[in-house]
């Protein structure tokens, strides 16, 4: 069969619900190429309805129990869950990483929920892409709340948590410097602050520490205030609140508008990315190899008889070029 | 006068060692803009014949005094140094920071020296493009060894550092968990070690250590073999010795044709991160406003009627166009 072909059923059958489809779905997207683009292609008009949820923050902050406890609370409401988990740090793939094992074994037989890992071995074309990719592939296969699971704070987490609707960022008490670096990298993505692990000793502290933080930021007229929910995600306790706040806002985004504006600047991202990937590719990967009119250009600077600014130019309408030829 | 014909002007009286032009030519590169372009477009091909070499490592290890001490050395055998020093974090730019002030008492008055500071702010275009760019402007001035200090250690510095033809990591001893990060980091774009502050506690320790991850490392035949150089910067121990090997490695690059492949790569690096941000921009500050067509394809993605993939492809077409109208 056409890979086109081949796309078209696989979509039909994420599309119908049809249990193995979606995981082998996923393994088509890690994998990247023609063949996840043209899934991604026939299923992004499918992905509006659901509510993507991003989790992040310092590793052992919880999260994973968390987002197990959240999706248990969702399933008591009677709500189909997807759970994408994405670990830049983790070379596994394609199963299982340590958290999910567990979580599986909390959740699993639970046909309203899907659970599935990605790390960066086997993401070709970026982690980042293949999350992007793969949100999709949930939100069409009719998961009306898909949450999406990053370890780490670096600048992949931060790209992968600009595909999420709403974004919880988890602390835990007594985290020091991580609440510095919380300050500094994640504080601004952040729709719902969690203080995990609630019942320790500190957590009132780190509780007020990130209120009199949010106290400092001004919320005009109508808009979004970022509360602080307490959990103790081992025994649930919180995740009830959670999913109400989550509720509470999407329902925000929807009647202010700012989902749209929020879906745009996903899109503007998303593209961004995959276009400046496409540059990147074409010089990394030049189409015709050795005699590829790309690599004369860069040996050029190299010898400092053309300009970078001026190459940079150049490289962009090769590489137009050669996706409009339909060779790529 | 025209932004071309003052470019022309700017970057004779550069090439001609004018002391005020340098200093003025790297604001404008700060500014970025047509006119930085202009500029480095004039100087490039003057810029052959430097020794450019990269300075990074954790914060408090002393890199500013290190390259204080090496361009004192420097300095007494004669050769002309300047310094660009580099820092992702602080917001001041276009003068001082507070390392260079100190080391500007200890070099200043001899014209053999230049040293300038450039931060985030007002750095246009990224910091990395703003670097990139003032090397050059170094480099056509006629300095023979311009040093690239960063602070850090996160992908603006990586993305900096591989400006360099040689790059000095510098430690210090019983850094603890921060020889973890330079491992992960920036352990494998050192081509020499330093372990400043090597009169302290733990220095044979620290160099030691260094010296076993680099033993685990296979240097084929008639490679480099990356030096561990004990320092103390405040009082110039090791500086000498550290000169040394940097005019040693620039040697075994020319020799080795390993200078043709590292000049190729850094072209690489350089053209690839230009044609991305200029297909960031375009997306991000449309040439026609609102009407901008790759506004439109956007507003279409996030209503689900285009793919992500298939816009950025199209936005990749649209960005050379108006790159080729000259609009840009």
């Amino acid at each position: 069969m056409s890979a086109p072909a081949e796309a078209a059923e696989l979509a039909a059958a994420i599309l119908e619900g049809r249990p193995r489809a979606l995981p082998r779905g996923l393994t088509w997207i890690e994998s990247g190429g023609d063949r996840a683009e043209a899934l991604v292609e026939i299923l992004y008009p499918h992905t509006r309805a659901a509510h993507v949820v991003g989790v992040t923050g310092a590793s052992g902050a919880g999260k994973s129990t968390l987002v197990t406890a959240l999706a248990k609370e969702a399933r008591k409401r009677g709500i189909r869950v997807a759970i994408l988990a994405v670990d830049p740090s983790s070379p596994y793939t394609g199963g299982a990483i340590l958290g999910d094992r567990i979580r599986m074994r909390e959740l699993s037989g639970d046909p309203g929920v899907f659970i599935r890992s990605m790390a960066t071995r086997g993401a070709l074309g970026g982690l980042a892409r293949a999350a992007a990719d793969g949100v999709d592939l949930l939100c069409a296969a009719g998961f009306p709340l898909v949450i999406v699971e990053t370890v780490g704070v670096g600048q992949d987490e931060v790209d992968i948590m600009r595909l999420a609707h709403s974004t919880i960022v988890v602390s835990v008490p007594g985290m020091g410097d991580d609440i510095q670096a919380l300050k500094a990298g994640i504080m601004e993505i952040a729709d719902i602050h969690v203080v995990n692990k609630a019942d320790r000793d500190g957590a009132e502290r780190t509780i007020n520490e990130l209120r009199a933080i949010l106290a400092m930021q001004m919320v005009p007229e109508g808009g979004w205030e970022i509360p602080v929910i307490p959990t103790v995600a081992t025994k649930g306790e919180g995740a009830s609140k959670l999913l109400d706040q989550l509720d509470a806002h999407f329902a925000h985004l929807k009647k202010t508008g700012e989902l749209e504006t929020r879906l745009r600047r996903i899109a503007e991202a998303r593209v961004a990315k995959l276009a400046q990937e496409l540059v990147a590719d074409a010089i990394r990967h030049p189409l015709q190899g050795a005699n590829d009119p790309i690599l004369a250009d860069l040996t050029r600077v190299a010898r400092r008889e053309l300009s970078p600014h001026r190459c940079a130019r150049t490289v962009l309408g090769r590489t137009t070029a050669s996706l409009t030829d339909g060779s790529h």
